[in-house]
């Protein structure tokens, strides 16, 4: 799960976390709760929209956590009505330098045929060129986000509905996307034909939830029906659950950092706890690189599951060699010189007793930049570890995602331009092993590992390739892969 | 770690965490970094007073978080020079109904000879025939805080320096206090004879530091010197620590649930990682009370090393059946019903698809009032668990704590009113088992167990034998245990 | 001057002030303080948009007074550049009840040819029509505010350039509007063709200031140039001022009551001092209405000038027999019942030893709907007044205005159901009289009176005569006089 | 009356305002809306202080005007029963730099009896001296205020009642004090030997209010009854008003500024209309300083009744020059420079077209440093007035009051340093006449002008004799007028 401070620039960011319901009452108050579970996906800002017969469309936009703003009778009132959706988000993939609420989702439309409100998580990669095209023929945009363009697409459709006007609009969108959206008396579904992002729809009552995540649904007491399949539209109406596929279907290719790091682990990803999958990460790292020791020990909280996986593997015991100060949080405001340089060290400590001339294996899910990596091992070592053996829950990262995640850019990334065997020298540490791309697919499932010629995921983070051009990406300059 | 959200009222809180630096630039910097760590023991407000010889006495009382408070710039500057000290609470022992600023220390005091401000973790247990006295001499309370009685007191004493003064002062008071207390130039810490509240020496580059708990030296990167002794006061300048003994030597009773629950697991008490000894009671439960299951989970975070203890004891696998929602804060201000509602399920959920047809282990610190065990054996047994066992890290909390924790009364704990075996039955769960006494002493170090007629700890929570009269609570009709 | 608290709801309300600069340092500061002196022109919510060659278009726009959001060096550091245009507003000719921070204007789009802001006074009469046209086209509006129709308009024009384009917006336009807008380089005024609202032309050093009246060239120290002609459209660039006349020519209908209350009295409007035309009025109503009594004095403080004139033609003394509560705000958030019964006389208090005994002449700007006339009626005799005698400075008020002035329901406007003789007996005084249309007419220098073939100002409100078709309102309704 | 924003240090500010209510329900409403018609005594903050019989003594003190924190439903919940008492302060005699919550009256002591709270309008001029013995005995101040002594010397009192202990510790008082207190069943109104400040008793329904002013009565709808006589005590409770002259009786010396200056014009003083004293002001100061002219016009607001009465006996046309922008507040947080250089236009601009060529009388109330005469002076000159002459309904302000009024050190003062003609000559104008002290004496009604050998008034701040001297400050250098 992602840390929520502000000093924690070295985790790869999932941008943001989507939720509906429809059929119950208060349908807002549902939302704000799943979205609430889904904070780990989003922790910038968050909206709900809801619609009341008598009141017809509301919203509210917030920056900050959903339990700070969702949370309270006075706004919850405000979200009247038996359908709602809200969005949760990390930032956006427009000017970062000029976040505003206007960029905060859902956003709203109001069509001939009534209003609609959508909910974005994933990036649409030829955005720029819509946006163009759009604006020469008179639309005004109001955020410089991406999902924006959905919005306005749908608006010049010449379909008589709000469903075929999206699919109208999203037959034109190229990228990652799963979408939430409302009308007046629906709630819509869909997912990118290869369903990078999830999405799942579950049952609450007498009524229906689409989330993000499966945890979304176990706050408010859903029932987990099925995901959403990849190329799929759902239309929820008071007479139930219709299904389209407007997409040509393709192979799809789900996110595999979904399962490292970005669901939570009570989250069920494929049929599988995300919470197993990682533990079986870690037994497959320690089948892959042993290591004599006396501790494993998790960077918490998300190498947790993989740490049990490798002690329960290796024989070696699991300790909590690092606390988490629970009381960190994202609010520091304007901080004095000594606390920006305190960095990790406000958020975690050692446990020196235990740790003193011990051997320790630590287990991360990733290394982005090193640079947690580092202080880490520098704490480690300064309470007196005999050893320090970092053992990493995924393959190197080494290229940019553009499909809906905060990467930093490629020369930042520590995998990029050093080997394992530099990194390893880099960071200072007695061993640093990674877990192969291979390994990795074997414990999603994939007995037989990665398909090469197809792979059955989107793992660009760890292979630079690429299921669906970076059309934007690339007319500013970004270089892909070679190919081989 | 005491959770900090609004619907746990199901544990024992810590009241108070003080921290003091002297000899340093910038001294409310280190505090306020010092309180950040101990922010387990005391979340509702924190206060800082600094001094410099330019500007004097400065104090900044703030409701909310430290990270919230006390880390921007803005308030920093405000609080310059060598010398600061600090503190967190929880709540006071005065009137709940009516917690306003004025309660939240540091309390100042201008005395004839200059100010002294002073910071007071534990709970004095004749405050109000002393609060009666120095009224009727013409004392004006400014706050209903017991603690303000020392400021008074201190103004009244006929000693010609501060330090003496507190001596006198301290004479008059019983009950539980660990004290850090600042002038124009000196440090002061002082523990009451029983020594029931910790308190920390550290060295700090040039200066030093005094501290409720360890964590808070590392955060700082201060050197751990040493405890503070039960009855000894210490007065540090620039000329170094010089220690006195001002009380009556009687045998120490620290208090053993901080070793249980409210120190933070990376601190050090009594020479031992609090970490390691949570491990070791885990152990001791499973060497007492064994159970065939399949997993081992624990509570999280609080239960988290004993069930690593009793999982290693047992050999069976520890795994995270319950996931804590990291983005679980205090801020609900008139909450929907709806949300009043969900309770633990806003803080924590279960990992069904891990649980699902196993015998779980379940290991909590404590039970108090019960609440929460019913409902997390509920959440449970949703979630297809076979079998589900509760083992607990303490013994049956059957006693209110007069010494500074918040206690519920006497009637309200689920082990006052009912026997081991019928709170089995009130929670519904196949087995309950708690540690014994004997058994926790072990696994503090005493390997005899428990001395019965001189107790080398305070465990009057379980044991009802009070080391200190709580006279102030005997005025208001508490019963003590009958004597045997 | 419309006062500007929350229980005043028996005044019209200008809706609007609108003030651009260009060609000077920070030109947000001079809007700024523009805006200020404007505010009795709206008093609800305000915004600025500057442009900076380097960070382009920066917006802030907040509710509440300009003096509380745009005077501080944080805010304002925010708004860089040599070009910036502002809006203050009352409300929204849109749906009151969803005032949003998105009503807000300026408004701002950004076109192919890059972006532009508008600022709008005035209202559209034809706005319902434009926006069900533009909807269907694809637009997608983003407030409730009939002005952001020509930002709609504009995003579809075929013209190559912005004030072309907005010269084509404008052509479908109906209604009232005087424009304040800006480009990147250009800084735009236009006036309807009846020029119903004012816009003025000022120097500032090098620059150039537009404004909706003089007190606020006054403020920032700039020199009155000319008023901007009706129908006419200045661009000013760093070449100077360009005119253009792009509507067909109409005979002018400029408001009449900006006259008698909206401007400020230090304003010039038509080559006259507001403050002596409103002692014009009171000196003609002094004529038409005289009666015996032993001081004249003002509703405070849009009686003021009135009363002065009254008391100067009739000689009877001048006395403040009210006095206004100069801490009156507006920020009453839900108030105690007691506070909300108190009405007017949280405002005003009767000079009790004054009064006592004396026939009193008011004076008083207008009446709308009564309710604060019989508040002060009652204050005054129960401060024992002999006799009471009302003068209103405007002709009965039976009309709502539809351009840009905020009126209640026909219904709820007391001379649309009484006749001067039922409303003098409804008030309960001595003596009630309005000045008459003609005598008003001469007061703002129309030494002939009114010419009723073809009336010199928009006196809607007063006359039933609307020389823009409200087409909106008769679309909801509203029913025009009859001709006669 | 006092004007309200931070550039205007050019004026004596009224340091407090006191009210109080017994016997009517929701008192606390009461006191909210008195101290609201108070906050021209005192703007800076304010506290009411309530008792109820279930919830004992409640408070709420903040920063900011009445109207923005003690209006709201909310914050007056908090405040029930039928007794209170309030205080609004411009600011304290106490730290300046310091200012902090704990300076906002009332104060609050809890003594061997029950509590007591008072709010003092005045100043304690041997407060030093007392602060230093109280300390020394062993009391602890909380705030930096003077009027904090008096709660401590009631506190060491040995009488066995409230009122008799207030005796006591007012008989230890030098100074000036007017004082609002209550006790759990009654309220306490007390005066000064000298009766320097103000205090009235009103009639509430059943009740009685106790205020600084008589405009306050009004607000509520209480009858004036009569002025607390100079060093009266009168204790109120259900059985009705006591009154007590516990102080040996001298011949009183009210603040004639109160007249000219500090009190409403709609208040009462010495059964006088405070507005037509003015106004009787005027009137001799153009009998003693007449000019040819063709206006008389007031500095807004304060000058104008003195205006009128000029005009009145002059025959000279009164006429509104200068307008006041009523939206001009105090809340300037960190301005930005062009903000802070605007200084008296932000708040007043020229009536130009009316000013232009003429010849004008400008009446003011006071000269205090002259900063803003001479702004005003410029723009009326800028706007083209032929000639300026100044007439300033007060005498020259040569020396600093010490009761509780925030004078300028006295270097500060115009007329300290200069004669009439040289500051004639520095603010550049045609003429300045002040009122000369019998002028001001007649004014007030003493036909015979000042008794020198016993002044009936205290105007200290005119003549520099001082009717009680001032130890603090002569302690601290201040050095006295010598002896004629």
């Amino acid at each position: 799960m992602p840390p929520a401070h502000p000093f924690d620039d070295d985790k790869l960011k999932e941008e943001c976390g989507i939720f509906g319901v429809i059929g119950t009452q208060d349908a807002a108050n549902f939302v704000a709760l799943g979205l609430h579970a889904l904070q780990h996906r989003g922790q910038e800002a968050g909206g709900i929209v809801s619609h009341d017969a008598e009141l017809g469309f509301q919203s509210a936009r917030r920056f900050g956590y959903v339990r700070d703003n969702f949370t309270s009778q006075k706004v919850m009132e405000t979200l009247p009505g038996p359908l709602a959706i809200g969005h949760v988000r990390y930032s956006t993939s427009g000017n970062k330098g000029q976040t505003a609420i206007r960029d905060v989702q859902p956003f709203f439309g109001e069509f001939a045929m009534g209003g609609a409100a959508i909910a974005h998580n994933g990036n649409i990669t030829n955005a720029n060129a819509l946006r163009r095209e759009l604006i020469e023929r008179g639309s005004i945009f109001q955020s410089s986000s991406d999902s924006e363009c959905i919005i306005h697409l749908m608006a010049r459709s010449l379909q008589r509905n709000i469903p075929e006007r999206m699919e109208d609009a999203l037959r034109r969108v190229e990228g990652a996307f799963s979408i939430v959206a409302m009308t007046r008396t629906k709630l819509i579904g869909v997912r990118d034909p290869l369903g990078v992002r999830p999405l799942v729809l579950g049952r609450v009552g007498e009524g229906w939830a689409l989330s993000s995540e499966t945890c979304a649904l176990d706050i408010i007491g859903a029932e987990f029906v099925r995901e959403i399949e990849p190329g799929e539209m759902v239309v929820i109406t008071d007479k139930g659950v219709e299904s389209h596929f407007p997409f040509r279907r393709v192979a799809p290719r789900f996110c595999i950092f979904e399962h490292v790091y970005f669901s939570r682990p009570d989250s069920i990803l494929g049929g599988r706890s995300v919470y197993e999958t990682r533990e079986n990460i870690g037994r497959e790292l320690a089948k892959e690189s042993p290591v004599e020791a006396d501790l494993v020990c998790p960077v918490p909280d998300s190498g947790t599951p993989a740490a049990i996986g490798f002690s329960l593997q290796s024989g070696i015991p699991y300790a909590m060699g690092i606390i988490r100060n629970q009381y960190m949080g994202r609010t520091f405001i304007e901080p004095t010189e000594q606390i920006r340089n305190m960095g990790v060290r406000l958020k975690l400590n050692v446990n020196r007793a235990l740790i003193k001339g011990k051997r320790v294996i630590l287990v991360d899910d990733s290394v982005v930049r090193g640079t947690t990596s580092r202080k880490i091992k520098e704490m480690i070592l300064d309470a007196g570890a005999a050893e320090v053996h970092f053992r990493i829950a995924s393959p190197p990262t080494a290229w940019p995602c553009f499909y809906g995640v905060d990467t930093p850019q490629r020369e930042k990334l520590l995998a990029a331009t050093m080997s394992e065997d530099e990194m390893r020298e880099h960071l200072g540490v007695d061993s640093l092993k990674f877990i192969s791309l291979d390994g990795l697919y074997r414990a999603v499932g994939e007995a037989e590992g990665r398909n090469k010629s197809c792979p059955q995921y989107c793992d660009a983070c760890f292979s630079g390739e690429y299921p669906v051009k970076p059309s934007d990406m690339l007319e500013k300059g970004f270089e892909m892969k070679a190919a081989e």
